[in-house]
């Protein structure tokens, strides 16, 4: 390639985020010319739906439903992937980097699954691989994990990165919606899918999650390491206990490394409502990172949409370009290979909010607090809720000083034999720094 | 140099940052090796005060007090300057890049002076300048706005950037406290210096803004384009009544570009309280970046301590380790460059809190609303505080709707004329997004 030739990019996909991405290419020409040195152009889209393909603002003449094509041409220097899932886009990404393309994937799903591969892969081929939009949107991640903050050991993570379910507990907090109406609220506004589960499960947490630790703590870290828990079981009443004991309910995602185990962990949190990360509302997501020389940082904004993935997906596009121009081979990023033992959820240390339905009567208090004792598991507070008199139950939430999760689970078991307790209502986990 | 060879750093300055960073290069030599992929080793340290040089882990082979010998060296690739101020550590960088060494620094005062002279000199050498440790202590800023964050048009920054001021006003805010008694306990505690004009009168959120927005809107800020109002005229009633309407009182950094005219500005603001920036307390820092895709994206760390720094610098250190292994030219980066026009504080629209002291009688309100009028200033909230029966004066605070610094700057000369008005005790402009 000569040294005032075009730099020219390969695109796949034309939904929302691609046809986004296609609009900016070719508006900033010009912009982009003079950032890089040399013409960075928007040369091949290929998107399958024919309906996609006409309403874009992409000429008629650069589109193909044959990616294949697009993959082996030898015109294209850069391929974006922003099809999103696991199949095809697998099989197009190894084939653009067997073709020696750079890639820039926004597919979080695909990198949680296959990062370590795909990286590898690129390595050998001599090309790079990013994927800054797969994580917080056009928030800086991946980016300050490499680069900036690679002084560091990383001590931990503590993360919102589903911005559909955020939307959800903001709501139910706010409003006092139960969990049904804010979802569905969520779907009618757009925030939520139609199949909701991938967010609302944890899934997608998960995936980001997966991606982050891998870089923090230089380990592959698999997405069946992670324990994780969704949002749907919350109820209204849980924000409102929460919030009278001074704290927030947030779906966390957590990494924390500590005497050589590493702990993986998407569930929903309290946390303190003093706590910066308590007030990240609605779509907004949120990653904090805790290094042993910054201490932590915390990088907020829009976790997704077009225009925010964009931002993430054009400014990789800008990075690779300058690197083809320079003529930087790929060396260092990644080098640090470690084999963390990644710590069970049984193994836990945790404070826990249990929320209990039990016989209004004497005594049932000292029946619960004994089970939990004969665990090791110590009481912080104590409240009495709702009595009901139809029934004869009451409803007590109890907070306990750090437990180990294990004592927790067998706990539970022997309270579920209590003739005194009608129901365990909810066991959420307290997160604090500490 | 050979493929194998190590890469050998000098540095400058064993203050209390330098002495971080020497220990962290000196104890982190085989992980940095691991990361780059040949040796990184500090290799030459100047110090003129023998008393720092004998306390510091630096073993004293390394140590000269003669740092022209380092700049010099032909085994120096990239020298650290972390003597800090502008003199002599220009005329030291100026030599180093002419003896075509790549530099790191955290010496905001010279960045924000002579950073774009610095960069062009750099460019012309062929070297690294990386200078991340000069605004916001660890956070990760100057690395996103050149890289991840290069496909936006930045619209506007707003920031929270000098850990001084910050601590101070969080004391006045949280205890009540005057501003003498709020300094004299921060410079008890370390938190500022004994000569503290510097960061109490917004010189350090100067230099650090001029930085940002240089790189932000590519072009070159100077220290003077800046509008400089300091925190001393704050007093704890302040406090008092911004929190009743419902605001916090921020030292902030604002540059906003709009209709061809960058507005640049460091002065303490009311802040909404549910304003994500209104809430970073104590020594953090804060800077949130508008862009046209990402929209508002806040990054949040301790902003100052040796720790961070050296989080900063290293994490540079090892940037130019990398570039220098990988081989690439240097080109791209800061290549767009516009002249934008700056527009005066005469210029800006603001919303404005004023507290003035009237002679306590009927009709005043009235004398002072004319006033207003006259320069088209609207009232947008008016509260009478404390009446003081002796002088029978009365306090009164008023909001205004969005106007003219030029007008209210006419109606407070106005304001003065009247006989009923005592004083002016304050005005502080209100910043919110919009």
């Amino acid at each position: 390639m000569g040294k005032d030739s075009k730099i020219s990019i390969g695109l796949l996909g034309l939904g929302t985020i691609g046809s986004q991405v296609a609009r900016v290419l070719l508006e900033q020409v010009d912009r982009m010319a003079q950032q890089v040195g040399r013409p960075v152009v928007l040369c091949r889209v290929a998107e399958i739906d024919q309906a996609k393909a006409q309403t874009s603002a992409v000429p008629a003449a650069l589109i193909t439903a044959n990616a294949e094509e697009l993959l082996t041409s030898p015109d294209v220097d850069i391929v974006l992937e922003l099809i999103g899932g696991e199949h095809p886009a697998l099989d197009y990404l190894t084939t653009a980097i067997s073709q020696h393309k750079h890639v820039v994937t926004a597919n979080k799903e695909l990198m949680a699954k296959h990062g370590p591969t795909l990286i590898s892969l690129a390595k050998r081929n001599e090309v790079h691989l990013l994927y800054e939009a797969s994580v917080g949107g056009g928030i800086p991640i991946i980016g300050p994990l490499q680069k900036d903050l690679q002084a560091n050991r990383i001590t931990s993570i503590r993360a919102i990165i589903n911005g559909t379910t955020n939307y959800i507990l903001t709501r139910m907090s706010q409003e006092g919606l139960d969990f049904g109406t804010a979802l569905s609220e969520a779907q009618a506004s757009g925030y939520a899918e139609a199949h909701p589960s991938n967010d609302i499960e944890g899934f997608d947490a998960v995936y980001k999650l997966a991606i982050l630790a891998t870089l923090a703590f230089h380990t592959d870290v698999r997405v069946a390491d992670i324990f994780r828990e969704g949002i749907s079981r919350l109820e209204a009443r849980d924000f409102q206990y929460a919030k009278e004991l001074g704290y927030a309910i947030k779906l966390l995602a957590l990494a924390r490394y500590k005497d050589d185990n590493l702990s993986l962990r998407v569930h929903p949190a309290l946390v303190p409502q003093e706590d910066l990360i308590a007030k990240v509302d609605g779509v907004f997501n949120a990653i904090e990172i805790n290094g042993d020389l910054v201490g932590p940082v915390l990088f907020h904004g829009q976790g997704a949409g077009p225009s925010p993935t964009c931002s993430a997906v054009v400014g990789d596009v800008l990075e690779i370009a300058r690197g083809i121009v320079s003529g930087g081979s790929l060396i260092g990023l990644g080098a640090v290979k470690r084999n963390l033992h990644i710590s069970p959820i049984e193994k836990l240390t945790s404070r826990y909010y249990m929320r209990l339905t039990v016989a209004d009567r004497a005594g049932v208090l000292g029946q619960i607090a004994n089970k939990l004792g004969t665990q090791d598991i110590s009481i912080a507070s104590v409240i009495q809720k709702n009595t009901n008199a139809v029934d004869q139950t009451a409803e007590i939430v109890v907070t306990t000083h750090p437990a180990a999760e294990a004592a927790m689970q067998e706990a539970l078991a022997q309270l579920d034999g209590l003739d005194v307790l009608r129901e365990v209502g909810n066991l959420i986990r307290i997160e604090g720094w500490s």
